[in-house]
């Protein structure tokens, strides 16, 4: 897909919502694709070729099943321990467990807040931050308001996202290395790409650190060309994380080629497995 | 499936949790079996033939897609008055456009708590029921932390239950008609029966008003034989709403056989639709 076709998608998306706050947001994500010919979407940047420690460092080695056990999540520690993974990923009631198992490993641990569905009232997602900072989480992936988003009340998507964000920064318990990043979850499966674009855009006034793809439990995950123009609308100042069916070496190479600077993975030490393998070969 | 088969389980999952609090859990839901020999749970207790406003009476008209617009829940809300459903099941972040849109209507709000997951903290389940009930909620429906009822902390599980039927029955605010409502949703296509067994005698120890069979987003929904099984747990001072899958009168018939009393439905309209042509014809 090509710029010109997301400037025509946003101009829609714009009449769509007339008189709202939609059409604000629509002009930013319009300034930042830029003019009409400019070079179409999709193109990676450039070829990357990384070495296992450079993708091992990309990934949150995530395990966000429902039914997952205490033994599940141990394990999950133990091979980001070894591998010496970005983070895991874990839900709520078992941030404790996974940051006393990481205490000593330059491993951070991430959580998710308002997941899957992202459709919880902003003070409660803003409430589920603020503990899972103190039980030890160094991160939080959020998921957007996807409902508000599709009615056209972008002020209150930037709001949510914001109450998430202020949550985070304001943050000042525990030796934390580093302020708590906070990764905003578009769930582009279930958005046209004006609505990624819009999206975008009110992560970046809310003061977000990351765009995320997916949660994996929609009916699909990160694509290159949603990393791609997810990247292109935020710019340099935000990182793009790709989740959802990045499986492979080749996956996370095509992701980063395309924008990602993170990579959510359930199979990370397959895709670990696969470069030795293949270095092995 | 017979309740000495369910014995069985039972026992086995004493086994493997021995020395944990698994212990006390299996034998109350033994004790609730009866003795061996007790005919085989399944069939239903009577034969069950409700009019239309019978079955709208037991109707929580669902809509809990991540995605779903203002438009699409005042639909549902305009679906709910026209039919008398019994209420209208919202994410968190619709409770006060379904509050307001029914404010005249003998429809409740319902609301979810934890969900789809219930991996939450349980003090943000508490939190999230305290404000769903300011923001106008009658009901609430939370998800039991699977992952914790997988790795044996049935008193984890019982807790985090009791943490939401406490702020729950302390609500006092608004102009309430009845006291609040919490049912418990196990996510039955993900336990044993077993496991179904404990949760049930965990929801009924926590001081639980219903259990509930399922969130819909899981790989299955209710099953005449949950249902039955869950009652037969329970016994008659709790509720049982069937949900997931449930989209026919013959549907809700059968589930009210096997002892339900509630039914959780995204297509209550076409459910009365049948009824009227049934009847029409």
């Amino acid at each position: 897909m090509q710029a010109n076709q997301i400037r025509d998608a946003l101009e829609q998306l714009r009449s769509a919502h007339a008189g709202t706050s939609t059409d604000a947001y629509v002009r930013e994500a319009l300034d930042r694709l830029g003019p009409p010919r400019r070079p179409g979407l999709g193109g990676p940047r450039d070829g990357v070729s990384l070495a296992p420690p450079e993708v091992a460092r990309l990934i949150d080695h995530t395990q966000l099943a429902p039914d997952a056990t205490d033994a599940a999540i141990q394990q999950l520690c133990t091979e980001a321990r070894t591998y010496e993974f970005a983070s895991v990923c874990v839900h709520p009631c078992y941030v404790p467990l996974a940051s006393s198992a990481l205490e000593t490993a330059p491993v951070a641990v991430c959580t998710v807040i308002g997941f899957p569905h992202g459709a919880n009232h902003p003070v409660t997602k803003a409430f589920e931050t603020k503990q899972a900072l103190e039980d030890g989480a160094d991160e939080v992936d959020m998921v957007l308001p996807i409902g508000r988003l599709k009615s056209g009340h972008m002020e209150a998507v930037e709001a949510d996202i914001r109450a998430v964000v202020e949550a985070a920064h304001d943050d000042v318990a525990g030796p934390r290395a580093q302020p708590p990043i906070v990764k905003v979850i578009l769930e582009t499966a279930l958005l046209t790409d004006a609505e990624k674009a819009v999206a975008c855009v009110a992560a970046r006034r809310a003061g977000a650190d990351f765009v995320k793809t997916s949660t994996g439990f929609a009916s699909g995950g990160a694509t290159a060309h949603d990393v791609a123009l997810m990247r292109q609308i935020v710019g340099e100042a935000l990182g793009v994380k790709a989740a959802g069916g990045v499986g492979s070496v080749d996956d996370v190479q095509r992701m980063v080629a395309h924008g990602a600077t993170r990579i959510g993975a359930s199979g990370g030490v397959s895709i670990m497995e696969g470069m030795t393998s293949e270095t092995d070969y």
